[in-house]
C-alpha cells in the first residue's frame, strides 16, 4: 500500500489567488479556505469546536432573541465600511433593538467564482474586527461557491442570537399616543455614501457610511431610565426613517407627528440628496436608531444618547399621536403638514 | 391636506408575476411580499411579532446550539425535493448532530430579479411544510433582491437554534479507537438525484433525493442507549461519506477501517455512479447520518435506527482505529485495503 500524500495542498495564495468552484465543494480545499481565512480571522473557542454547529452558554433566566439579515450591498467596499462590518453590525442591531444583549453570530457566505481571495480576506478581516469590537463572536458559519455570473462577488447572511433580561418589553407594537420620538443622529449618511461610491460622485466634504453596532448605545439608554420607559427601538435601515416610522405606526396602531426642522442631517448629505433628487427620509441608515419612549423620560433618553459617541447628534423629532389612520405626518419648516408615506419606489437598490 | 391612498398596492400576482427590484427595497412592496408570501406560509406566533428579530423561550438549564447553512443548489427543484425543504432540513440536521433538539429557524432569501413569484411561492410552501413536519418554526427572516444576472433564482441561508440537555456530549472530536461506525442508510441518493435532473439523465428506476430532517431519528437512537454511548453524529453532505469520516478522524485524532461490502447503496445509484464515473463515497447525502458509538451499544443503536422510517437501511460499516496518521481505510470487496481520502476535486458543484 502506497503512502498517500496527505498535505499536498499549498497555502492559499491570498495575494493573487481567486475563488474557484472547488472552494465550495466541501472537500479539502473547502476545509483549507475555512481554516486559513475564516477560522483564523474569527478565532474563538466556539468556532474552534469544529462541528457543523456551536454549543453556546447563555445566562439563566434570560429570554432568547434571534435575528437574521442577508447582505448584498454593492459595491462591496464603500466610504466608511464594507459588506463585512456591515453584515456584523446589521444583525447585532436587530437584536439590540429588542433590548437584548447580542451574544453570538453566525455567518454564511455565497462566493462568486473568480472573487479575488485578497478581497475576501479583507472582508473577513473587517467582519472579525467588527465582531471583536462589539464583543460578539462569530461562532459558526458556512461557505458556498457559485459559478461566475451567478452571484456578485460576495453575499453574506448573518444571524445574531441575543438574550434579554426578564421584565424588559421592547417592540414595534408598544408605541402609545403621547410618546416621544427620538433619533440617535443624522439621517441618510449610509445610503448617500454608498450611492456616491457607486456613481463615482465626489463631494466637497466626504460622506461616510454610519455603519456601527448600536448595542452599547441601547445599553446606555436603558440604564438611564425606568425599565418600562423605552417602548420601541428600531434601526431605520432600508426604506429609511420614513418607512421605519410607518412600520411602527402600523404595528402599534398609532400616528406620529414629526418636526422637520428637528431631524438631524449633515449639510453635505442634505446637499447631495438635493442634487440627486432623493429624500433623505427614505435613505438607509446603518448606525442610527429610533427610540419611542415615555414622554417623561424623553429628556433622560436624549441625554444618555448624547453622552455616547454614537448618539452625539441625537434629537427629539416628534411625538406619537392617536390616529386610527396610522398616518406619519410632518410639520414642515415652512409651515403646514404633509403625510410621510412608506417608501414605494426604489431609490437605492442593494443598499445593504 | 389631501387624503393619500394608503392601500393602492394590489395583491401580488402569484400566477404570472415576477420579482422586481422593488421587492427588495424595504418599502411597501417588500412588506407586501413578506406578508403575502412568507408570513402567510410560515405562520407562527414568533414571526407574528413583526419585529426585526424574534423573542424565543427555551427550556431552563439546556445549552444552546446554533448552526447555519447557505443553500445554492441548482436546479431549484429536483427529484425528491427542492431548495426550500432542503434548506430547512439541512440546518435542522446540523443542530441534531450535536444531540440537540432543534427549536427555531431563521431564513434569509437572496432573490434574483425576474424570479417567477409562483416559483418562490412553491419553494416557500415547501419550506413551511418541512418546518411544520419537523416541528421547528421559522421565526424570523430577511429578503434581498439582486439584479438579473447577479444571482441565480433563489439562494436561501437558514440558521437553526437548538437546545441540548445537560450531560449529553456529542461532537466530532469524541471518536475513540474501538468505536463502531454506523450509517443510517444508503449513500449517494441526493447527489445522484440532483445530477440526473441537471443533466436530464433518465434511469430505469427513479432516483430521489433523501432530503429529510433527522432529529427524530437522533432522538430514537439517544433514547435506546446510555447517555454517553453516542460519541459522534454527523450528516455526510457535501464531500460525501468519505470526506465526513476524514473530518471526524482529523478532529478526533484517530483512524477508521471500513468494510466496503457493508456500505448500503441503492442498485440504481450504484449503476448511475458507475455510468457517470463517480464514486458514491464522495456524493452528497441530505438525509443520512453517521454515528460513532461505544462498541457495546452498536447493536442497540443499529436496532433503534432500523426501527425508524429514516433508518431502515442502517448498517454497521466499520470501526475506529488507533492511527496517528488519521487514515480512513477501506477493506474492499475483492480483498486488500485502500486509503479513502478527502474529496479533493469537484464532482458536483452546487449540490446543496
Amino acid at each position: 500500500m502506497a503512502t498517500p500524500k496527505r498535505d499536498y495542498v499549498r497555502p492559499l495564495d491570498l495575494k493573487t489567488g481567486r475563488i474557484d468552484m472547488n472552494h465550495g465543494a466541501g472537500g479539502r480545499l473547502s476545509a483549507q479556505l475555512i481554516a486559513e481565512v475564516f477560522v483564523r480571522a474569527f478565532d474563538n473557542e466556539f468556532l474552534g469546536q469544529g462541528n457543523d454547529g456551536a454549543l453556546l452558554p447563555i445566562p439563566a433566566g434570560e429570554r432568547l432573541v434571534m435575528a437574521t439579515d442577508a447582505h448584498v450591498i454593492f459595491p462591496l467596499f464603500f466610504p466608511g465600511g464594507d459588506i463585512g462590518c456591515l453584515s456584523v453590525n446589521g444583525t447585532i442591531n436587530d437584536v439590540a433593538m429588542l433590548g437584548a444583549t447580542p451574544r453570538y453570530l453566525s455567518a454564511s457566505f455565497i462566493l462568486e467564482e473568480g472573487l479575488p481571495l485578497a478581497e475576501l480576506q479583507r472582508i473577513v478581516a473587517s467582519m472579525a474586527r467588527a465582531a471583536r469590537d462589539a464583543g460578539v463572536p462569530i461562532v459558526t458559519g458556512d461557505t458556498k461557491v457559485v459559478e461566475r455570473g451567478k452571484g456578485d462577488g460576495v453575499f453574506i447572511s448573518t444571524t445574531c442570537i441575543g438574550t434579554v433580561r426578564p421584565g424588559l418589553e421592547i417592540g414595534g407594537a408598544r408605541a402609545r399616543a403621547g410618546d416621544a420620538v427620538l433619533i440617535s443622529g443624522t439621517i441618510g449618511d449610509h445610503g448617500v455614501a454608498v450611492l456616491s461610491k457607486r456613481e463615482s460622485l465626489e463631494f466637497e466634504t466626504a460622506i461616510e457610511s454610519d455603519t456601527a453596532a448600536l448595542h452599547t448605545l441601547v445599553a446606555g439608554v436603558l440604564a438611564a431610565v425606568p425599565h418600562d420607559a423605552v417602548h420601541v427601538l428600531r434601526d431605520p435601515t432600508r426604506g429609511g426613517l420614513a418607512t421605519t416610522l410607518n412600520e411602527i405606526a402600523k404595528q402599534s396602531g398609532v400616528g406620529m407627528m414629526l418636526q422637520e426642522s428637528a431631524i438631524p442631517i449633515l449639510p453635505q448629505v442634505d446637499a447631495a440628496c438635493e442634487m440627486l433628487g432623493l429624500d433623505p427620509m427614505y435613505i438607509a441608515n446603518e448606525g442610527k436608531l429610533v427610540a419611542i419612549v415615555d414622554p417623561e423620560s424623553a429628556g433622560d433618553v436624549l441625554a444618555a444618547m448624547r453622552a455616547h459617541p454614537l448618539g452625539r447628534d441625537a434629537a427629539l423629532i416628534g411625538n406619537v399621536t392617536a390616529d386610527s389612520h396610522r398616518f406619519v405626518q410632518m410639520a414642515s419648516r415652512v409651515g403646514g403638514h404633509r403625510i410621510v408615506d412608506w417608501l414605494s419606489g426604489e431609490p437605492l437598490p442593494r443598499i445593504c
